[in-house]
């Protein structure tokens, strides 16, 4: 498999071009609206929030998700249209429409997604004034304004493309992601948009982005806020004329997890006041379900956030963020290492250097391996520390 | 029903002695061993943290409360007998014994429960030497020391007592809480020990007790963390004559509810960091347990949490909460009030003042209420807020 170019993301495979323009929906000079648009119909795969408050977008995008096909993805920054009632949900319908009608294709061939401020109508009007000139931007180039117009509390954009050489032939993948606290202030969001010029038909599309997922964009987290918005959307064009299976799509199930987990884990890295990011790994778990909601419960753990912020091998509170999971295990079973160094085994703390370790923790990425000696599963969750500078973004934000 | 008596707590029922003293478990001046002792046996209920890593007391108190009668409560700060193996397992014991022997009870009548550091074995000669000052500092009278003897990181003892007028007689309740992070540092735990001079038997005394620490001590968060040694006792030891059963027994639940939820509250407000305290109610749900689902959530959300203690109304992180706490509800038929102010219905935000708004929330008790419009169950839950100290206690607590 290629080096991981992080200085490119959709445009890279080939079919594929995009735009991000302002539009007027942010204050000016922040780009705001982009536009992905595949040359030939795509396979549509996506994964989305399980929030019970989502927004109107995310249920037309499940639409054009459950049909297979799509030519384009419109994506907004500055405006949620969350909890937006009806006008919402014509909202998001108009905005596939008008898209539709410039590509020629069907209006549920169009992905929408927004990220912004909840509860606030589209300016429906701003947007469609602004749909010539997104149109006009459209380039297979560079697609940093892309990647840019989707961000919101974002401080750096985030980009990531791979060649990947399969027994059936080789094919590109990009992606561009946004994110920066779950939900942030009334603002912010997951989003994540993937192409590939592999072929791939939608339902195999769907299996392997949901494996992929469950293990990047689903095993981060900045604050535990699940967003009313978040989505991850793929499309696989074919324009490589490679079509995948068996092997051939293991090969790029890979890649396609490279990508994801580069990009999950930028959005923790610029998660609000954050100044680290930390790996909790739960080993020797009876399923991955079970792992990762203890891997889930320890990053998570106010304290454990604080602990890591502080450099502090407090591995007391990881211990006892695991035994509150729900998950059962035996503590007398369990082994935990924090920066590669055994702190506690067999129910009890192990003799280990504090002054050394607390040295060892003064780190940007911090690893921690809990394994729990009852099965062969495995888990890994990312998150970022929790920091003053955090309480100051969110109590603070909107005076 | 009387007046809540905030001075006293454990000693206000008859037939009840108690004593905090130094035993030398903490650094010098701080009290680290309590007994409550009741005169004759009494029945004894006992609510435990579900934490599947949790301390020796624990198991021992839970096969107390199996039995059915205790004669007594020894608790320790500074030490919290927690992953300290085999060897905790028998000091937590051995801690019984010793008070067993000098009141010529069986050591299955007598609770212990720890609260302190995770991790170091109990130092039990120092405990056993303290023992007779303990017994000779016992009193009817003041209990602020018994109170006191159990604190850790808490800035202020938490007692309430009450006389309860009750169909079938009068009867005096009294109890004595500790907590301030659910589980701080290494240090640090809920606990509370309740007396009562009314007859009650075991099983009521543990179904009234289970009915009400769900509505109050289950329901409070400060970091959602729960603890390795969290325990909430009820000894009943009939020293006022009278029998309850029936409305008697009725009547007791409302009384031991107010002690309790005050006792909560008390804990919540004494957070680490916290500034403030809001109450979240969720009405109009289907049962108690999925509007406590959801309060949880929303009281647990950084991002709610910072936006209370700023004074922020953030409704959007009210709602996105809500959403993602895994109940089924449709926000286009939710009401949402601020402080009584109406801020979100069937839907959509509403028109309020929010400068108004703002400043209704600048003060240290905050209430919300969030209609779902789907049933007539509700509940409640307390949470504190989110600060910066909050960061810079668990930061850098050990440095």
């Amino acid at each position: 498999m290629g080096e991981l170019n992080t200085n490119l993301g959709v445009n890279f495979p080939r079919g594929f071009k995009s735009a991000g323009i302002y539009a007027g929906i942010k204050k000016p000079g922040l780009l705001d609206l982009a536009l992905i648009v595949s040359e030939t119909p795509a396979s549509v795969a996506g994964m989305f929030t399980t929030n019970h408050a989502c927004a109107a977008p995310v249920h037309w995008s499940k639409q054009v998700v459950n049909c297979g096909t799509a030519y384009a993805v419109i994506a907004n920054s500055g405006n949620a249209n969350c909890l937006t009632g009806e006008q919402g949900i014509r909202d998001a319908e108009r905005l596939a429409e008008l898209v539709a009608e410039r590509l020629g294709c069907e209006p549920i061939q169009v992905v929408v997604a927004s990220t912004g401020v909840i509860g606030v109508p589209m300016p429906m009007q701003t947007v469609e004034n602004a749909l010539p000139k997104l149109f006009e931007n459209l380039t297979e180039g560079d697609d940093r304004a892309t990647a840019d117009a989707i961000m919101t509390t974002d401080s750096f954009s985030k980009r990531a493309s791979l060649e990947i050489a399969t027994p059936d032939g080789t094919v590109r993948l990009g992606g561009i992601a946004k994110g920066a606290g779950m939900i942030a202030p009334k603002m912010a969001t997951m989003l994540a948009f993937l192409t590939t010029d592999a072929e791939i038909d939608a339902p195999s599309l769907q299996a392997c982005l949901r494996r992929v997922v469950e293990r990047t964009f689903n095993c981060i987290t900045v604050d535990g806020d699940t967003s009313t918005n978040d989505m991850v959307i793929a499309l696989a064009n074919g324009a490589s004329g490679v079509r995948l299976s068996g092997q051939g799509l293991e090969a790029f199930e890979e890649g396609l997890y490279r990508v994801c987990e580069y990009l999950a884990k930028r959005i923790v890295r610029d998660g609000e006041g954050a100044t680290k990011i930390f790996a909790v790994n739960v080993v020797d778990a009876e399923s991955f379900d079970q792992a990762r909601q203890i891997a889930r419960t320890i990053a998570e753990s106010q304290l454990v956030k604080t602990a890591m912020h502080g450099g502090d091998p407090n591995w007391g509170r990881i211990i006892a963020a695991a035994g509150r999971a729900g998950v059962p295990f035996d503590p007398d079973q369990a082994h935990l290492t924090l920066q590669d160094v055994p702190v506690f085994a067999n129910g009890r703390p192990l003799d280990y250097d504090e002054q050394a370790l607390v040295e060892r923790l003064q780190t940007e990425e911090i690893e921690m391996t809990l394994s729990l000696g009852m099965g062969h599963a495995q888990a890994t969750f990312w998150a970022s520390d929790l920091t003053a500078e955090y309480v100051k973004i969110n109590a603070h934000y909107r005076t």
